[in-house]
């Protein structure tokens, strides 16, 4: 290989050794590797910035359906090679698909990185797309749809976001419709491919027991056809703040089951948003443990549910805080009331004790994950493409230690509102079905 | 504390710099450390010997009551306390509950594994279980098996328990009855408690950043009251031997959901059984892996179900090897009929290939997990327990390497049946609405 990386540069080194070197290649494909001391095994990520939202109505869940079939086979290996080759050596290989990006990773032992590497870029760049895959698989999404819709916190999740998201492309479900899965065909689908996996939408991300120079030479050897040295990396997709005027709405899946399921939730912020390590802090305090206030209310104190949390979720433009619960029918009311005021409560910020819990909680957990190569090779491979730049560790670290109290009641004020979209997947055919308590707090 | 340990002693040191050290307490409590150099964190597990195996019917599901139980408060500390303390440090704290044995655990990082190795033992041994804390965790639990009944796939695993174990103890759901939960009174609770978490059936793991000497001075300084240096360590449950005349059942539960869920298996062997390390190379080839037989069969090439695999479960006595899918009703015939003849084909044995990627995918896997601290500490608490003694990684790896391929015929020959049991969660109301390809492979 002749094509030199454009640009390598050391962007983070940590007291405990580890350090994270990033890579331009020509063609603006991006290689970022953490080299981790006494590292076992290395976990390899190709992140590719195309999602659901890159979808056409007709193509709704090309993009997962992309992530199927590009294990069937490339040019040079089968598909029961590709999962020989990781099964043989006890690795995992795996991939996911969310509305911006998608992921295909595999972990294997030290011995074994340079293979995986190999792989996991191959599989990516150089898939074959037969018919008769794209038939065979097609069948395996459908049944996927299947499951989805008799697990009810998974069905719970793609209404929820219909909810709160409605207008926006993120309240589509990434899987696809029936519809649009049974429809698709082998020309579209490889033309989706052909068209948006190039590479300077790409990141590699290497962490564990791995050398920069020799993951660099590895991709270059397998990407080198598709490089052309006049492109760089594409940038991801503008934040262009949050959508006004929609996502007020409350959606209802009737299920003969014996929970009820509820998620309630508000338009929040969108990924790099400046509240959003305040938010973070927030969201900790309110439902992000064993100690935190929804807890108790709902499980300690009362014991309304097995579980009860708040959760966040961002987007280049748009983004959601939430609240989870499932519990018998006939407790559906009580929780929506403890749940609406403990949220209302919260508007005035937290305890000084709460604050220092929070912030504890998210620094602590965070290095906890660092001790993971898989979260590491997530964590420098999901920052670089979506933020197109690297945040280290410590800016990590110093932004949530910066939160004040203040700022929480500000992002408070912002996220906890007087009336909340929501899903519920259970025994109810209606909005008006639902219980009056939780009814008061919609809308 | 003057008690001295009986006996300390270093069962394995391994290339990689780690030190396994056992420390036997008067009073039979048993100490396991793991001292992985470099490591940012430790995982610590307290280890009872006691399940749901060792509940009176009247009492089916208090092993697990309590396992809820214990997190509610100490003498020395509230609920809000426990919760908070390992919340404020990032941490995790759970604990699970099966038929043999139950495991509270946390996972911090290395500032906190004095706190965390403290925090562990006095949940497990200075439980206070208040009246009030019982009625609210009843609650909980009662939620929880409504969770468990709503979710396919948990509903599949204790069904299918029930009908291949039938007549073993193993065959009741450790969670218990609506019935017995809402029955049990906090006297006959904490009776349970008070007779049955005894020292010597107990064993503290701790692995990654840790000092042997110092934990087992931890351990101590908790542990010291409930001492008594006339008892040494309880010997688990003996190896009894496969139970003849039970198990060849079918069990079929109703419910109005897209996918038919199907769980086939036989009763197998036992925890300890030689053919074990056969046992598993046969289930790794089988339905281990993407590239293993059920898989190729079932997904790959004719894309019946998004998921097919093979499990194995052990017990002292007992044991099963079993298959799961899920698919389209329409599709459960032809399902069952491919799982059929794979598992009909396998009793002639494995290519000389499979048989080399199952040994390497079970050795690559299980090095892979060594990189993870919890895993590290189930493995060595765990295997203390159940075994009454330490086998090292050294040993295991070894067995798996030794498995020829006539042990897999040998193995093969023993649980691959002429008529197997099975759960099905799904559309039908008994064994007859079944597809005839599925009953002409049962019973």
């Amino acid at each position: 290989m002749v094509t030199r990386a454009r640009r390598t540069r050391v962007v983070e080194r940590t007291d405990d050794g580890t350090v994270v070197t990033l890579s331009e290649l020509p063609g603006g494909l991006r290689v970022i590797t953490e080299n981790v001391p006494g590292a076992r095994s290395a976990a390899v990520g190709v992140w590719v910035g195309i999602g659901s939202i890159d979808e056409t109505p007709r193509l709704a869940g090309a993009s997962h359906f992309l992530e199927h079939l590009l294990f069937k086979g490339t040019r040079t290996r089968t598909g029961q090679e590709i999962a020989a080759s990781i099964d043989a050596v006890g690795g995992e290989l795996n991939a996911f698909t969310s509305h911006e990006y998608t992921c295909y990773y595999a972990h294997v032992l030290a011995d074994e990185v340079e293979m995986a590497v190999r792989l996991v870029c191959d599989v990516v760049l150089e898939a074959k797309i037969a018919a008769a895959d794209v038939d065979t698989e097609r069948q395996v999404i459908l049944e996927e749809i299947a499951m989805r819709d008799d697990d009810p916190e998974d069905a719970l999740n793609d209404l929820f976001a219909s909810a709160v998201f409605a207008g926006h492309p993120v309240a589509e479900p990434v899987i696809g419709t029936v519809e649009t899965i049974e429809e698709m065909s082998r020309t579209q689908i490889n033309g989706y491919y052909k068209r948006r996996y190039s590479p300077d939408k790409m990141v590699v991300s290497v962490a564990g027991a791995v050398d920069h120079a020799q993951a660099v030479a590895w991709v270059k050897s397998v990407v080198a056809p598709h490089l052309d040295a006049t492109v760089r990396p594409a940038p991801f997709r503008p934040d262009s703040g949050i959508r006004k005027g929609s996502g007020l709405h409350v959606a209802v899946a009737e299920r003969d089951i014996e929970q009820a399921h509820l998620c309630l939730g508000s338009l929040a912020l969108p990924r790099r948003h400046p509240q959003r390590y305040a938010l973070a802090v927030l969201n900790s305090a309110l439902g992000g443990g064993m100690s935190s206030r929804l807890f108790r209310a709902v499980r300690e104190e009362r014991g309304l549910a097995y579980t009860c949390y708040s959760a966040t979720s961002t987007y280049a433009g748009i983004g959601s805080f939430s609240v989870y619960a499932a519990c018998q029918p006939e407790n559906l009311g009580e929780v929506a009331e403890v749940i609406g005021s403990e949220l209302a409560a919260a508007r005035t910020g937290l305890t000084a004790e709460e604050l220092a819990r929070a912030k504890g909680q998210l620094v602590g957990s965070m290095v906890l994950g660092l001790e993971d190569n898989e979260s590491r090779m997530s964590r420098i491979g999901k920052n670089l493409l979506v933020r197109n730049e690297y945040t280290s560790i410590e800016a990590e670290v110093d932004a949530i230690r910066a939160v004040t109290a203040d700022e929480v009641i500000a992002v408070a004020d912002r996220v906890l509102v007087d009336s909340w979209s929501a899903a519920v997947v259970g025994p109810y055919r209606r909005e008006r079905d639902l219980p009056k308590e939780l009814r008061r707090i919609l809308r």
